[in-house]
């Protein structure tokens, strides 16, 4: 038998004790053991709870037990989770985390220790959710260089996104109504401004490319400045606006960034809709493939951390190589990158084709039926070309990025 | 620096050579160490190829030689890939392969030969071509119970799919254009009767659940049948047909099948189109996981090969435990399976709408402009039910099951 330690009893930590619950034998069978809970941390107590004896509040009762051998931290957070995810890892016990912030912040340092311990930090659940994403792109890629790395990464944006464009509402009241179903936070910003999304394209591309990116460097514009009636123009184009992060390998450059984009039917990720995750990765072997699911929630993302427990009980003093060194992987400024761009100027096409066909050359003109506008679709141009060129327009609306 | 030797320089096998080639250093820092191939085993001589100095003729040169230690086998066919599978196994030479029939029949027996010498037997390439999804399952979805599978396994068929579906033409015609764009075989029969897709769905069930799961014993239905005219009632639904590998889990019983079925766009394999195959997954705790990518090809193929290369040689003297027992799994039989079906009757609706009342109860009249026909969706029928009824309706045209 083998002791499993919980870390934070909130959403994700409950769906990780009721996964070994409700799947034990199963899981049992494949771990080679029973995976036993013995502690929970929480500072809350849980009376009435089928767990409640387990639940501790004093962090050194499980690092100090020599009979713990697999931490789950499910707390959320850099303080104190880095803290305690680092004595346990120096105490001999493998760590599964679904914490994306710690993962991008600290992944090098406590993958180093886990290294060094003979032991193993995983992190599957800290992106996508339930989706096998992390691990297939480590072990089933590695024959490939990775070339592009695009997600729709965060569940809560994908939703407004997917409202708004199939019930043609407005930004403020879809996001209401997500409050409202628990599907965005009171305080929604983490989310709709890409900061949860930016964390985890730096997870991915940190793995892709085997150093340090520092999440502070990637550029990251959300979802706010998204309004019905770019989504009249995007279906007017029978496309759909998302929400990606992405990186991308052009020469030796590598680009990252977290904004709206607009893609056709033709990109894997556009019918990922709703509250579902999708990551597409570009390999310079393999081509295209993209990993589907749930990118959030108490079971989907629970059941992730689970099958890492398994996978850390079938390799209790193995530590299987992940690189990711601590060397900091210089991002080149996305102002170098080129791309097309969707444009709308305020007025008419009278008062601004010649304007536009003087700055721009030839543009793809769209027309969704939206009256004193003009908007148009440029060719691939370099984001700070881009900008002083919409500078010298004056006159421009909206603009967002287009991949197709 | 490490050995590798490839048994049979064809499609893939010379794909594995070329990944090896164009992306060295990027596979030696993740390997660990340099990757060689040292030899090359085929029937043919490849003159003027810059590995020709490595072709041999006789395996023993290979599997006599202490020096190497991984060993591809991209030969296909279960003689004599079998007999040097095992060999190489025997002589403590990992082995990666991507060969379906191979694995499908002998993968259990296989992977114990490999557990006892402490090495590795790999087949990540025998399902879904390129697409990660064997160690996805086996390493990610370890904390769930898989209660489906259901793949697009087959890249020829499901490309004649989906041409006849945006073209409007039959079968034969587009089949014919499949074969000279090189898409089918000549002989096509292994891919358009689901042959294929039968080794790819018994593989995939008997990791999902541990046991030996025989191919013989999978019903299989393949796509001669689907007609112009089915393509445009499943248009009519909004619908599309594929064909699909798939297996259930129903209670304590196991249902798998290959078959052609409708699915409409909430399914997440609606819109995996062409060559591109797609597996989705049900766990019991994650729900719906999807994987999607290119199913066949040289380069992809060769780059799951590669990865399995890689992961051989991060892992030299370390077996990584996989569950697939040689105990038989029992499938139960389909007969007692339950779906809806889509029905088209010859005669009209005053012909046939009476009777079809009588034997079925309430259905869903499909009408998609087909004039002496009447077409309907079943509700809900086990499949034995349904054959019988089907014989009293007497004047069944096509049947195609339904999964929406």
């Amino acid at each position: 038998m083998l002791n499993v330690s919980v870390l934070g009893y909130g959403t994700v930590g409950s769906g990780v004790v009721e996964v070994l619950t409700t799947n034990r034998e199963s899981i049992a069978k494949k771990a080679g053991q029973e995976i036993n809970v013995k502690y929970i941390l929480d500072l809350r107590d849980f009376p009435g709870d089928p767990h409640e004896d387990k639940v501790v509040h004093d962090f050194n009762t499980i690092v100090n037990d020599a009979d713990v051998q697999i931490v789950v931290e499910t707390m959320g957070g850099v303080k104190p989770a880095y803290d305690f995810v680092k004595a346990c890892l120096e105490a001999g016990k493998s760590v599964c985390t679904s914490n994306k912030e710690l993962v991008a912040k600290h992944g090098a340092e406590l993958l180093a220790i886990a290294k060094e311990k003979s032991i193993n930090f995983f992190f599957e659940a800290s992106v996508g959710g339930g989706i096998p994403v992390i691990r297939p792109m480590v072990q089933c890629l590695n024959g490939d260089v990775i070339e592009e790395i695009s997600g729709i990464l965060n569940g809560t944006t994908n939703y407004i996104l997917s409202k708004m464009t199939t019930e043609g509402s407005d930004f403020d009241s879809v996001l209401k109504d997500a409050q409202d179903k628990g599907y965005a936070e009171r305080n929604p910003e983490a989310d709709v401004e890409g900061y949860d999304a930016c964390r985890k394209i730096a997870i991915l591309t940190s793995l892709a490319y085997g150093k340090q990116v520092d999440y502070e460097d990637i550029y990251t514009e959300g979802i706010t400045k998204i309004t019905d009636v770019d989504i009249k123009y995007a279906k007017a184009l029978g496309a759909a606006i998302k929400i990606f992060g992405s990186s991308k390998k052009v020469g030796e450059h590598i680009y990252a960034k977290v904004a709206p984009v607009m893609i056709n039917n033709a990109h894997p990720l556009y019918s990922v809709n709703d509250v579902f995750n999708g990551i597409f990765v570009k390999g310079n072997m393999v081509g295209d493939v993209m990993f589907y699911g749930s990118g959030a929630g108490k079971l989907p993302t629970a059941s992730a951390v689970v099958a890492d427990v398994v996978e850390a009980a079938k390799n209790l003093h193995t530590n299987i190589p992940v690189i990711w060194d601590s060397e900091k992987l210089i991002l080149t400024d996305i102002k170098d990158a080129s791309q097309r761009f969707f444009v709308r100027l305020s007025g008419s096409a009278a008062e601004n084709a010649d304007k536009v066909a003087r700055i721009f050359g030839k543009v793809q003109v769209v027309d969704a039926g939206v009256t004193e506008e003009y908007a148009f679709i440029t060719d691939e141009v370099k984001e700070c070309e881009f900008t002083s060129k919409a500078e010298e327009l004056g006159n421009v609306v909206s603009r967002i990025r287009v991949d197709f």
